[in-house]
């Protein structure tokens, strides 16, 4: 990898450096960063966020997958912006590092369920 | 980063995992990897692969951006196949680690001209 690769435009950004971008809530409060994005292979479209909570909510290390739709990218912020409250976050689906954690089309469903994304599991 | 989110399913891939993913040929060649992904922050659609062709065609390290609608993924390789031949691809926009490099409007246009590919900079 070289930094060149990462050199952004306006509207475009290297998939390595989404990574560590921060995430706020609608109040501007930094709930965390994304650790990495899920894409569909084929199509190459981001279909999750996993957001880190590092600490946040008193919860420790924590992986929230976060349906790509439910960002809104803020270009002032220069970090993407999700509408959820703490209750919901601590109830939405995630893993910690201390467990096993595999993706499944039946994780993926809720997840998609508990955010009321456009079902990405047929 | 963790190894958990690099987990793949099926039809999904992890960002830091595309990266070093093989990239073919039709005739079913290896002709490099897919260094980095430049995604449109707002939709996190991919919209370019850098391909890295270390020392393939004899041309030492170089990079080319290949508009990502270019590349289609083959399941049973565990990779990307894109329908170019050398010479297509010596005479394609590329960059390398000798010359600054940075992403602008015009640069792009190139890229998707010289591939016939759908126009992503206005």
């Amino acid at each position: 990898m070289t930094d060149m690769t990462k050199t952004t435009s306006g509207s475009l950004i290297a998939a390595e450096k989404v990574n560590g971008t921060n995430v706020y809530n609608t109040a501007g409060d930094k709930l965390g960063s994304v650790d990495d994005i899920m894409l569909d292979k084929a199509s190459g479209r981001a279909i999750y966020a996993i957001m880190s909570f590092g600490g946040f909510l008193g919860m420790g290390e924590k992986y929230h997958p976060l349906p790509w739709s439910s960002l809104k990218y803020d270009s002032q912020k220069d970090g993407y912006v999700v509408d959820l409250d703490k209750k919901q976050l601590q109830d939405a689906p995630h893993y910690d590092q201390s467990s096993p954690f595999e993706w499944t089309p039946e994780y993926g469903r809720r997840v998609d369920s508990y955010y009321n994304a456009p079902h990405y599991w047929s």
